[in-house]
């Protein structure tokens, strides 16, 4: 097979430094196992605007659609927090979202046994999870006119945003759910509001509808957001996956993955739509932010960033051996005591991370 | 003072029987106190339906808007669950809301220290947890237009939905917070999206820009309300007073609720604006819902229901003596030992609605 071709796009913050520690890896899978990649790495985020004034430029997004996948740190950057509603940092991700038609968000919330502890929640409560969040990502109120800010005669203002989604919309999000679904626990639910928003209630009905005509196999339930919100931090375990829009999918997935306790483990994917050739366009990237706060000390965590290279290689290059390889390795490593400040626990040795990234390459 | 007028709509499931409790107390102020309330009692949501074939008649509005005060049950009925969307029970909370302009709904999360155990979260992190949410309800995407689902030439459909907040609709609900943290510990956290909606940056400005004409003195703070929802997993007890909009308010406030692990504990209160006569519309109700599955057991925890009424003595009848001693009651109840199923735990005595409703009268 030919080289697949990745972007790697570090941004802001920590971005780099834990993108580093990927690069270690990759070495790795080169000298040990002979595996190439054709590496293209540009800049995002508030990296971007500081050289090109924009926080992300046509060419990265070209580069983007040309790539076989997208390796993404994080954007967010302090300095840049005033620069306006048009150049702030998250215009990078979602620009890549939108362009490169990446509607499937995977958010995996998982506890690791070595980890949890780490949780606020009770271990009893929390231990063994492992949910899986498919959230829409280039639909809803992030994207629907009109929006903006109107000035009215009176000189008051009015602040305006739609949400909107059709029916094909909503039915290949849920399609990617079910699917994940059969390889997983079978379960799905559905994750709207109903009872006060018609979008909702066409979500639902969707939904409804192509699990009678394609996915009867799987088990579908409907939740209501707000109980959804209560059902995560009163029992978690009770859900496989979940499938939602775009804004709930944003508070439910972060609410979720604090669930964990380890923000710094956890990975994410954004798939588009399988094209002609059979290319499917996808973006990975940890879930954690930019943390300017303790960028370019070399405490940064990099597990979530090895964890969404091996999502990678298992969701677009369909390499399960490296990827299982990967997460065998950081597992390993947990398991021997090795920590980075942000899950460091009694008893454990803290390391920064270069250490952690080579304890995983030796792991390897 | 003139008797005060009083409507009470217990509405379905466990609603009819927590508002007997309510009675109770009410009887023995009367008796004890000699303070009488002149009291009409109506129908809401299925139980509304069932009669009426609506949720809410036009004249339950009218006597709602004649009343000091509303202290509601609970709606929603799996009987009407297919009933339509322009006949959910919810349309009589919702209607309620919008009619009689109650805009800034109280949601304090609390924990009692007897019950700090409840919560699936670990004691350390909730114990003494005492956080106001101050959600807007009658604006945002709940209320508007254009709003609905429509067919398209080719047969898809569309659900759209629309979120708009003016100058004057987050002022006056940002006032509400700022007033009531100056009475609590000071500090106010703005919550929105303001990175991708444009509803959300001009809540903060406006947020931002009343607190610097008018609450100088009250710390405020913003935060994204993905973030908040991570931050009230991670840390609950660094917030005080969270203000924010309607659909994350709803989001939000469930989830801090949730935290407490005791939802048969929780009032809540909903405030529209004081009129030219100084009087001020207000609704009162516990935060848990109808609860079908044990309604007519004599099982459900009527203490929200009473604590609603302990807010409604305090915030519409300025009756500050009466509130506190059904509060103190309540406590004193609890650390006797006695539980309702739902809130049970070993080495606790468990009993009944009725039960627990007239301990809480033996402690008064
Ligand atoms: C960066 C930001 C625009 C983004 C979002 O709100 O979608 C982030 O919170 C996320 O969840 O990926
Ligand atoms: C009953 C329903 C319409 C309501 C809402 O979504 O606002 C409820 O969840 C609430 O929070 O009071």
């Amino acid at each position: 097979s030919e080289t697949k071709k990745l972007l790697i796009l570090p941004g802001d913050g920590i971005g780099p430094e834990i993108m580093r520690e990927v690069a270690r890896i990759m070495a790795w899978m080169s000298r040990v196992r002979g595996i190439n990649f054709d590496i293209t790495e540009d800049l995002v985020g508030g990296a971007s605007l500081a050289v090109h004034g924009v926080p992300i430029r046509q060419e990265v997004i070209d580069e983007a659609r040309a790539a076989d996948a997208v390796l993404f740190g994080s954007v967010g950057d302090p300095k840049w927090a005033s620069a306006g509603f048009d150049l702030r940092p998250e215009i990078a991700i979602l620009k890549l979202r939108q362009e490169l038609g990446l509607f499937a968000n995977l958010r995996p919330a998982k506890v690791f046994d070595a980890l949890a502890d780490a949780s606020t929640l009770k271990p009893e409560v929390v231990r063994g999870l492992d949910i899986m969040i498919v959230r829409e990502t280039v639909g809803g109120i992030y994207f629907g006119n009109p929006r903006g800010i109107e000035t009215l005669p009176d000189g008051s203002r009015r602040g305006i945003n739609t949400e909107v989604y059709s029916t094909s919309e909503i039915e290949r999000v849920a399609r990617v759910a079910f699917d994940l679904a059969r390889k997983r626990d079978n379960r799905v639910c559905s994750v709207e509001k109903c009872n006060v928003m018609e979008s909702g209630l066409l979500w639902k009905e969707v939904v409804t509808d192509l699990h009678a005509r394609e996915y009867a196999d799987v088990q579908l339930t409907h939740m209501l957001a707000d109980n959804c919100a209560m059902q995560l931090v009163r029992n978690p375990r009770q859900f496989d996956v979940i499938v939602t829009g775009n804004l709930f999918g944003d508070l439910l997935s972060d609410l979720a993955s604090m669930l964990t306790g380890s923000l710094g483990m956890l990975p994410s994917a954004t798939l588009g739509a399988v094209d002609a050739d059979g290319r499917r366009p996808a973006l990975y990237e940890p879930i954690h932010g930019s943390a300017p706060d303790i960028a370019g000390k070399g405490q940064a965590n990099p597990l979530a960033q090895i964890l969404s290279f091996a999502m990678l290689l298992r969701y677009s290059f369909n390499m399960l051996e490296d990827a299982e390889m990967i997460e065998t390795a950081v597992a390993n490593v947990l398991a021997s005591g090795l920590r980075t400040p942000d899950i460091m626990s009694p008893g454990m040795a803290v390391v920064g991370t270069e250490v952690m990234g080579e304890a995983v390459v030796r792991e390897l």
